[in-house]
């Protein structure tokens, strides 16, 4: 007989607001069987809970799982399992550990969507074996997460690591959460819109200043690097509170500027930065893509096995 | 027979660029016997090594004792317990925690003095009991220090937690480190005496100014309120990064500017921090003044003998 712990899998789900990933993740974070993307139905809770419902039932009925793990963009009380609000989607107040659980007779693990980037970034992406982890998701905001002593950090209730809205600059332009001189003002996908807006007119956005930049202008480099400057200041604020080893930058925004804005503000850090910290911590790419998130999930639901 | 654990008690030395406090610590971090406060010997390495035996014999003499702890004003690296480099002090590239380890036969543990205090004020100060906590010491500069999920952060070697060198404002005057715009530059003793200057003259100073205020006069009270909602902004970074149950802020500034710092400082995080810790977090005063950095080394020596 094989033992058990050998074909346990679980099931990984990253909701977005867009759109939702479901898989079949093996216990080192290998993505086993992945369904095609759906789009995510908004129209009601409801609606969604049971489109979710049916991701995993597909899923089962063609493999032995084990535990469900959810990465869901929304504040999560892990206290209590609670999905308190969310962004884009209509879950709001809702006990949403203690219904997958119920409903589907398996343990249950959920985060945000951007602690489950960083966890599978983590275990399988561009952070694997590494035990102190700074993530930042740069997309059209800023995103964050944190692996501290080898364990994913999530605050006293689960709100920790908004490593977007980090202060910046001092009484700077107000940030949409209603601080102001946030990083997530100054080094994302927003900051680069408004840049191309400047530069080019009302009609264009941070793709045209990347590709600008890409074929060598001069305004949309100087643009891009303005950009890694202040990313840069946000990692000596991370960096000299973390020592961390890794400092892993993905999403969307990220990813298409690459070192256009990786290479200013890995300048800022040398510069800026305390030692040690400044010379041994690595800069470098998420390795995972759009899959980040479903691989969280995914090992979300091993951590909350481990725990019963 | 009593059980060896009833009796165990270790040594705490907190090591000062001024003087240093050593006493007998018990495991609940009660300050058993306290040796007088002596001048520290900066007149070399040795003779400061001296000093620092001389202190644990002369209190081994009427103790039985099971470890050492140093809170030492110095970079350190916890995978060797190397102390690699120190402020005000002649501790340069010594292998110190197996220098105390030989020379006395007792298990040794070492930390920065800055996390040294955070923990005495956990295990026996304003902190006790919660697992969340960021702590401010504002003296000339800034300290800092965390727990996090109940546990002292130190990061990849034991540089982490440099908490007053948070970038507050992005191009901000040069900070002593090298850097910009830190949180150090605006929010504590130098701060208050560079605007006490600016007020009452070249011979004026950081105590002047918190007399003024305290005093009701508009011009002193203005100038600690702006002190404070710099000391604001790096409470919003460090709250919506943490979400920690507890911000303590001690240290000498602190301790004498009081709430004519501390009310703008909470007002800034509650305007501009994230839901929920802005509501939930709680902002106090340090319990045990001078006392934290030596029951924190106390502390430190249990950990070491867990550890064993």
């Amino acid at each position: 007989m094989v033992p058990l712990a050998l074909e346990q899998r679980v099931i990984g789900v990253d909701v977005g607001g867009t759109k939702i990933l479901a898989a079949a993740i093996g216990p080192d974070g290998t993505l086993e069987k992945g369904l095609d993307p759906v789009t995510t139905d908004v129209s009601s809770q409801e609606a969604l809970l049971a489109q979710l419902d049916g991701l995993v039932e597909e899923l089962r009925e063609t493999q032995e799982i084990a535990a469900l793990g959810f990465g869901l963009p929304s504040r999560i009380d892990q206290r209590t399992g609670r999905a308190v609000a969310s962004v884009n989607i209509p879950l709001e107040g809702v006990d949403f550990r203690d219904r997958m659980r119920e409903r589907h007779g398996l343990m249950v693990g959920i985060d945000n969507d951007a602690n489950a980037a960083t966890i599978g970034e983590w275990k399988a992406g561009a952070a694997r074996g590494a035990r102190h982890v700074v993530m930042l998701t740069l997309g059209t905001g800023v995103g964050g997460g944190l692996i501290l002593d080898g364990r994913p950090y999530r605050g006293a209730t689960g709100s920790g690591a908004e490593l977007g809205h980090i202060v910046i600059e001092y009484d700077g332009p107000e940030c949409g959460c209603g601080g102001r001189g946030h990083l997530e003002t100054f080094a994302a996908g927003r900051a680069a819109d408004t840049a191309a807006r400047r530069l080019y007119g009302e009609g264009s956005g941070a793709r045209e200043l990347v590709e600008r930049a890409a074929a060598g202008e001069d305004d949309a480099v100087e643009a891009l690097a303005e950009i890694g400057r202040r990313l840069g200041a946000g990692f000596v604020t991370l960096v000299n509170i973390f020592e961390p080893e890794l400092v892993v930058v993905g999403g969307g925004f990220g990813k298409a500027a690459g070192e256009l804005v990786l290479a200013p503000a890995r300048e800022a850090l040398a510069r800026e930065g305390l030692a040690p910290a400044r010379d041994t911590v690595k800069v470098v790419g998420a390795q995972l893509g759009g899959n980040a998130g479903v691989i969280g999930a995914g090992m979300i639901a091993y951590e909350a096995l481990d725990g019963e």
